[in-house]
């Protein structure tokens, strides 16, 4: 079968250039796919009830509110540079699930830490808060809103598994452990925010688990395993761990210092929400006093930013950025890939260290 | 390959009683299987945090808390029914993979009803909350012990898909149906909760989708599909539509005047959280004081319970909980399958009607 992916990719001039293309083409698809499929369970559902399309709605929103796709891309560049067929339609389903399952994690994330906007509109929970009180609707607003953006995020997470249903079963063990592991990070993350001792090695593990493999090296390897190629894990997990502690001090950085109309986010959640990041953790060894800005009411996020920026934590972590780059460049510089994915996962942890939202 | 299952069935002299003994037998593989699982993962999490594992424990603290397994016992017996090979350990792992997805419904919908209690125990955020508070952590400690039972039913939810995917493909159209229909049910439940108006088509789509097709229609058509069989579809879900509403109208009952201590559950929440039950509706019907002896502050749930005695209702619930009954069994007195089976199925349909519990 040739299609436009296929056709576009062999008649490219620059070998990395057409890498990219075909990776964005198929990301393309996997947008494409997230809207056809929940455009069908809209229509399955709109004959039942008008309630039973509210929950689809909210996910059709947020999916198509222009996110990032990090995980999708992860997944099919593990794929192709794994020999995968860009044209098999499975691989696109799988790189839809994974979004789905972010979808759901961003959905119930919002909850734990009372987070009032994603991808630039409203939390779901939110929102439905807001809407019981306009409404004047019996029993608790809070509650309502927060319950039902606990079942939107779990409607998602079931049809994310629903789209992984027809992946290549050789997918499947490192599926599994993505999503176990997500949720016991979170659990261990949420913990270590409600605990709040200062301890660096345990918000690294938390990064580790809650990025370095969830965003960067567990999807990287659920897209190579689908294309046969379970062999390539070792190398796909050195540099998903680096790259992913980069990913990671970057949102640190950008929930501190970033731009709230850039990053569709709550800015400052970290430090209203007594997340220990490694950030946080660094800064407040080098100044204790850091720790009481944060839990002491009363501090503005000014005042915390500018007692962070005095420790000289905020340019360390810059160079540790750069360090773990080019920690992940070397990790899969002898990869048993093709050079032009070598050179598009180089040119990924350079992005992914690097982004401004 | 003969196990103790099919000894123990061949040698039987009583068929029904035998049919029933193998489902028993598999409930306890089931059973066994729930705490195999949730231990092997145990030990791979206890090496990585002490907090990784409070997730898993939570759930293997409800998975042994004496549940009624019902949703298990229905995809057996479908699967049973359709002549399916009580030896194959895919059909225990697909009994116990409804059990996790019932357990996170039920960790979940705790959340939402903010219920105190669950299978005779403090029920999952009610717990952390209170370990939140005792242990003077962070932030406030209802956010957190919601925050846990979020986490807690997501992790219940991908693992009981991870039992799942080694099913038969051909059971998985209806466990995807089964699943996004339960979340779906539960919205529109919640918001007809919060908007209360007195529907009791409403409350009869909703006490369909959530009890009828999850309980016990879909769960039957998962094991029969399993078998190869989903030409019983039709008179499995007509079986399972009847006898799931007779389910629900006794919960509804267990609900107003049940004894917790047999129920394990908080008694009188469809009163508190405003379930806009079938029972409820139609006793508003017949007398309009009863909405705000719920809906206003300081009635009692006594006075709730006399009043509801007066109109008649209960005893027009037990006469339409027989007639489901009867309507279930005539279903499936026709349906394509053993005469033990079918004996089986009526002998069910009179348990979960008229359970304690």
């Amino acid at each position: 079968m040739t299609t436009a992916v296929t056709r576009r990719a062999a008649t490219d001039q620059e070998p990395a250039a057409s890498a990219r293309r075909t990776v964005e083409d198929l990301l393309q698809r996997v947008q494409d796919r997230l809207s056809s499929f929940l455009a069908a369970e809209r229509a399955h559902y709109a004959e039942v009830h008008d309630h039973a399309v509210v929950a689809i709605d909210a996910l059709s929103d947020l999916a198509t509110a222009g996110g990032k796709l990090i995980r999708p891309a992860f997944c099919l560049t593990g794929y192709l540079a794994a020999g995968g067929d860009p044209d098999d339609p499975a691989i696109v389903d799988a790189a839809a699930a994974l979004e789905l399952l972010h979808i759901s994690a961003l959905v119930h994330d919002d909850v734990l830490d009372d987070s009032r906007t994603r991808r630039g509109k409203p939390a779901v929970h939110l929102l439905h808060s807001t809407l019981h009180r306009t409404r004047g609707w019996q029993g608790e607003s809070r509650r309502f809103g927060e319950g039902v953006a606990l079942l939107v995020g779990d409607l998602a997470l079931v049809y994310s598994d629903e789209l992984m249903s027809t992946a290549p079963r050789g997918a499947f063990a490192e599926w599994h452990r993505l999503r176990s592991e997500v949720m016991i990070g979170q659990y261990m993350d949420v913990a270590a925010a409600a605990e709040f001792s200062i301890d660096p090695d345990l918000s690294r593990l938390i990064a580790l688990i809650k990025s370095g493999r969830y965003t960067i090296h567990r999807p990287l390897v659920v897209g190579a395993s689908a294309a046969g190629r379970a062999d390539l894990a070792p190398a796909l997990a050195q540099y998903g761990e680096a790259v992913g502690e980069a990913f990671q001090l970057r949102d640190d950085l950008l929930d501190a210092f970033g731009d709230s109309a850039q990053t569709g986010k709550t800015a400052g959640l970290d430090f209203s929400q007594h997340k220990m990041t490694l950030l946080l953790g660094w800064a407040m060894q080098r100044d204790a006093r850091i720790r009481d800005l944060i839990t002491e009411p009363g501090h503005t996020p000014d005042e915390i930013r500018g007692r962070l920026l005095d420790t000289g934590v905020p340019e360390d972590v810059e160079r540790h950025i750069a360090a773990l780059v080019e920690q992940g460049r070397t990790a899969i510089a002898d990869a048993p890939v093709d050079a032009v994915w070598r050179g598009e996962l180089a040119n990924m942890a350079l992005r992914v260290a690097y982004r401004n939202k």
